[in-house]
C-alpha cells in the first residue's frame, strides 16, 4: 500500500505516522521526491481499506492505494506523473531525453578533454566515463581506477558537464564523491549488497539491467535502492543475452515501455552496449527516442580504432555530433527537450 | 559471386551465359528484378576475378563480387539500392513505409469489411487477415480456411486494398490466387519445401522470422525462396523468444538494421505479435520506422475483446487511426512515403 | 475430462458413449492403446462430476478423472502405467531402452548396410537415417529423398531392424509405407498441418522439440497427433537453442522427467543433435539413461570425417559399440531392457 | 604458454624463473597445487617454442605448452590429469563423488543441527548452508547473516562435516574464517573485485555458474580467483536461464563434460537451484553422477514445507537418505569414491 502525504508535512508527524504502522506490524518505506512524499507499507496490507486511512488521517495523507505488485517504492502509484531527476541542473524523466555520452574508459586527459568538449558542443548533456572496468578477463585492461576519476572530475570543471561513472563495489563509495551520478553495471544489477550500500548515498543511481534479468528483476533491484532510502534511480535497459549473436545482446524496447508503465522512474537506454556495433548506434538511438525513452547513454571516442575497450561499438566525434542532429530534429515531435 | 546484367539483354543471351557457368560445374540462380538482373553463381568462385569477367563478357555483364557470405541472391550485393516491390500500386522497399493492418483471424463478412473499411480510411495500404491459423492447440479455433480467403476477396474488391494471408501448407497454393501477398508464419520459417514451392511462385512472399531462428537463418530461407526462382520476398521481424515473460516476444529492432544492412530485400516488422500487449504497440510502431524498417504489420479488429484469437493485442478502429496519424507525423521527418 | 474404459467394450457402444456428449456439445477423443481404451472430452466440462459418470455408465466406464491441463489425450491421466509402443517387436516405453542409431544421412548402400549390420551386432534395436534432409542452406545437400528411403528398406531387409526416418511434407506420405517410425523434425514440431497428417496414420511418430518450444507445446503438438486419431507418439528431448554457443543446442533434462510425469507417452533423447560434438555424446547417453528416459538416438557413421551431414557429432562404428557396452552395464541398474 | 617445474623446485629458483619473464615483459601466474607447480605466461608468447624453453632451463621446467585459450592457470593443460582438491580430508575433484547438502538458509539452531546429523548418517560429505542470502526482494528473508555462520560452525564442530556457505561482498572475508569453501553465488561470478578478494583466500572457493553466462565466462572468471594466487577453485553447473518456463532453470549437462575437458578444475552441479521442483532433484542427481560431474550439491530441509527459503525444491530428509542410496549404488560403476 502506498499512502502520498500532503505537502510540506513536519518530519515529526511523518516519522509519528510512520511508527504508527510499525507498531501494527509493517514495515513502512518513506520516498521524498522533490514533488511529493510517499510512503510505502511493507506487509500484508489485504485487510486495509486505503479509503479509510485517507478519511482518518486526512491532516497528512492525501491519497491511498493498494499495490499488489512486489515492488513497492518504485511502483508508478507512487508517483502517476513520472519523477522528473534533476543532476546539476540537468533533468532527468518524462519531457526530457539527454543525452549521456563519452568513452568506454577514461584513457587519458587528453582523450577525456577531447571527447568532453566536443560531445558538449554537440549537445550531450552528461559525460560518461569508465575508471573501474569490470572485463571478463583478468589479464584485460582494468581501468585508471582513481586516477580515471580524477580525470573525470577535471573534464567536469572544463565542462561543467556533470558526470556518470561506474562503482564495482562498496569499498569505492568515497572515491566517487565527485561523481554526480553512480552508476551500476549490468554484471551487478543483482549484487544486493551494492544496492543497498548506494541507497544509503543521496546522489542518483543508474541503474542498468542485467544481461539475463527479467524487467520485474529489474524493478526489485531497483526497490532494494529505494527501500534503503535512496529513490533517485534511473533504470537503463542495455540489451539482453539471446542465442541470436550477430549483436552483442539483443535491445529490449518493449523493456522500456514497460518499465515507464509500472514505476515513476526514468529510463534510459544504451545502444552501444546492446548492440556492440558501430552502425547500428544511430538506428537504435532515434528507436530508443521514438519508443518513449527519458534519455540515452552512447559510447563515444576520439579514436575508436584505438579505444583500449569497446572501440568497435564506439562513434568518433563527427559520428556523434551527426547523431544529435537528428535527435534534436526529432525531439520537438516528441515533445522530448534534448 | 554476383554479376548484375545490362538492361535488356535478351533471355536467350541470358540463359547461354548461366549454361557456360553450369557447363563448369557452377550453379546459378537468376535473379530478375524490377531495376536489374542478377546472376548469382553458386559454387567455389575463388578462383575467379570478378573483373576478369566483366571484362570479357562486357557485352553482359555490367559488375561482379565476390560474395562470402552463404546467402546468395538475398545479398546486399545484388542490389545496393535495395529492392522496392510493388503489389498492385503499393510500394515496398526504401523509400517507403506501408501499413499492413487487419484481424488476427478472418471472422465473419461484417467484421472483415468493418475493418477493412475503416483501415483503408485511416491510410493503411494493405489488409491482413487469418484464414488458416496455426494455433498451438488442436481444440482452439483453426480459422475459417478457404470460406476466410473467400471473406478477404470480397474485402478486396470492396476497398481495393491488395490482401495479405498466412500460407500453411503447399497444398493450399491454388486457395491463394487472389491473395497478393502469401505470408509464411513464423513456426513454417524453416519448413524448407513449403519455401520451395512459394519459390515458384511469382506472387510476394512475406516470411516472418521464427522465433528462435538468428538473422542469417532468416536470410537463408529467402535464399530458399528466392533460389527458387521467386526474389520477392519481404522479410519480417515479429520478435524472438528469450527469457524475458512479460511480453509475448522480444521484438528485435536490431535484426532490421542488420537485415537490410545484409540484404536488399525489405523489411517490416510486426509489433502486435512482437509485444503481444496492445499497449505496447503504438510505441514500438513509432520505434520501428525510426529504427529504418520499409514497413509494418498491425493486428486491427472491430472488437477486440470478442476476437476468436489473439485480442490482448489487437488495436480497436479508433486505436488504429490514432496510431496512423502518429506515424504520418514522423514518416515525411523519415524521408518515407506512408 | 478423461474416461477409461472397460477391456472388450464393442465399437458400437463406445460409438454410442460418445456420441451422447457429442450431443451435448462435447467433443470427444478416442484413445485406443495396447492395454487400455480411454475417452478424452473436450470443451467446459467443469460442471461434470466424473464420479456421477462411472456410476451411471458402469456398463462401459472403468473411471473418469478431471484434467486440467490443456493436453489431454496425452495426459498421463489417461494412463498411469505409461504407454508401451510396440514397433515390429522392439519396445519403447517404460521399462525398454531401445537405442535407434544410424546416419544423420543415407548416402548409399555401401554405408547404410555397413552401418546397419554393425549397429545391430552392437545392440541397437532400430535403424535411423535420413532420406529427406531439412537444411538451413539451399545450397547444401538436401538427402537422396525416395531412394535414399528405398536404401533404408534395403537394410532392413538384410538386418531385420525396424527403420525411423523424417517426412517433411504430408505429400511424401505415400513413400513412407515401408517406414516403421514417422520422424517429425523440430524445425516442423508446430506444422500442425503435417501433424494432424500422420496423425491420421496408424503407425508410431516419433515427435521432436523444437528448439525454441517449451515441454507444454511439445505436448501440445503431441495432442495434435494423438487427437487426429494416432496415439502412438514417441516424444523426443533434442537440445534447446540458448546463449551457450560451445554446444549446439543446450540438452534439456529436466524435460525428459517432466514429460514422463505429465504424459504417458514413451520419452527418449537425442545426444547427438543436442551436443553437436562427438566427445559429448558418450557422457550424455550415460545421462539420459540415468535421469530415467525410455530410449536414445544417436547418429553413427561408418567415416564420420567424411559424412555429407554431421560428421561432427557422429559416432563412428567402434566409438557406438563401445557406448553400448556401457549402456548395457548401467541397463540393469537402472531396471531397464535395453 | 604454461610450464609444468620439477618437484621440489626451491622458491627461490621459482621466483627468479618468473622475474626472468617478467623482465621481458610477460606477466606469470604460478599456479602452487599439491601435484604439480606450474607457471603460465601472460602476454603474446606466439614467438617463443615451448621446447626451447624445456631445453635451456631442464634445472627447473618439466615440459611447457602454448595454450590458445583465454584461460591459462585453470585450463587443463596445466594438469591433464585433473586437479583434486583436499577440504578437511574430504577430497573433491576426478574419481571422487562428494555429496554437499544442507538448508537453503540456516534457519536456528534446532535446525542446522538436524539436517547435518541426518545427512551425515545418509552419507553427505560436506555441510552446507546460507547465511547471507541473495534474494531479488529486499522485503524477502535476507539470511541470518554473521548468526547463521556460527551456527554452521557449530554444526560442524558437532558432526566434523566440513563446511560450505555463501560470501556477497568482500568485507565479509573474516566472518568465513572457519567456513572450509566460500560460494561464489550465480549472481556474483562476475563480481570481479569480490573474485579478486576470495583469490587472495588459501582455501577452496566453489564458483557457481550466472544464469546467463557462457561456459568460457565462467572459466574466465575462474581465472580470476587463480590468477590472484588461489588455484583452489571448485566450478559449479547450476541452470541457465532459458525460455523454458516449467523449470526454474534449464541444467546444462554437457557444461559439466566441457568444463572438464578444458580444465583441470573439479566440476559439481547443483539440481535443487536448476528444477526449483523436489521430484526433478533425484533423476537429475543421477544423471549427473553419470554424465561425470565432481559431486553435487543438494538442498536439504527437515521441513521443506515450512522453509524460509526455496522450500519447493528442498529434500526432506528421508528423501535425501534415498537418493543417498541410489548414489551409492551407481558410485563404483562410476568409479567414484562418494
Amino acid at each position: 500500500m502506498v499512502f502520498i502525504l500532503k505537502p510540506k508535512i513536519s518530519q515529526d508527524k511523518i516519522d509519528d505516522f510512520i511508527r504508527g504502522w510499525e507498531e501494527k506490524g509493517f514495515s513502512a518505506v518513506l520516498s521524498i521526491g522533490t514533488e511529493r512524499t510517499a510512503v510505502c507499507l511493507i506487509g500484508n496490507t489485504t485487510q486495509i481499506d486505503p479509503d479509510d486511512i485517507v478519511r482518518a488521517r486526512s491532516d497528512i495523507v492525501v491519497s491511498g492505494k493498494q499495490i499488489t505488485e512486489r515492488y513497492k517504492a518504485v511502483n508508478r502509484a507512487v508517483n502517476e506523473n513520472g519523477t522528473v531527476i534533476d543532476v546539476g541542473g540537468v533533468k532527468i524523466g518524462e519531457g526530457y531525453f539527454p543525452v549521456i555520452s563519452g568513452p568506454c574508459s577514461v584513457e587519458s586527459e587528453e582523450q577525456v578533454l577531447a571527447v568532453a568538449r566536443s560531445i558538449k558542443t554537440s549537445g550531450a548533456k552528461l559525460l560518461r566515463g569508465g575508471a573501474f572496468k569490470p572485463r571478463t578477463s583478468p589479464y584485460d585492461f582494468q581501468g585508471m581506477q582513481a586516477e580515471g576519476l580524477e580525470l573525470l572530475s577535471l573534464a567536469k570543471r572544463e565542462t561543467g558537464l556533470p558526470i556518470v561513472s561506474e562503482i564495482m563495489n562498496q569499498s569505492q563509495i568515497e572515491l566517487f564523491e565527485d561523481v554526480d551520478i553512480v552508476q551500476i553495471g549490468a554484471r551487478n544489477m543483482q549484487n544486493f549488497d551494492l544496492l543497498k550500500a548506494v541507497g544509503n548515498l543521496k546522489k542518483p543511481v543508474l541503474l542498468k539491467r542485467g544481461l539475463a534479468n527479467t524487467i520485474e528483476e529489474l524493478l526489485m533491484s531497483a526497490e532494494y535502492i529505494a527501500a534503503s532510502g535512496n529513490p533517485n534511480v534511473i533504470l537503463c535497459e542495455r540489451g539482453i543475452r539471446t542465442f541470436e549473436s550477430m549483436t552483442r545482446n539483443t535491445l529490449d524496447l518493449s523493456a522500456v515501455i514497460l518499465l515507464k508503465q509500472k514505476s515513476h522512474l526514468p529510463v534510459i537506454a544504451d545502444p552501444s552496449h546492446a548492440a556492440g556495433i558501430r552502425s547500428l548506434v544511430e538506428p537504435l538511438a532515434k528507436a530508443i527516442m521514438a519508443v518513449g525513452a527519458d534519455g540515452i547513454m552512447i559510447e563515444t571516442h576520439n579514436d575508436p580504432a584505438n579505444a583500449l575497450c569497446d572501440g568497435a561499438q564506439s562513434l568518433d566525434l563527427e559520428q556523434f555530433d551527426a547523431l544529435m542532429r537528428e535527435l534534436k530534429k526529432r525531439a520537438e515531435l516528441e515533445g522530448k527537450v534534448i
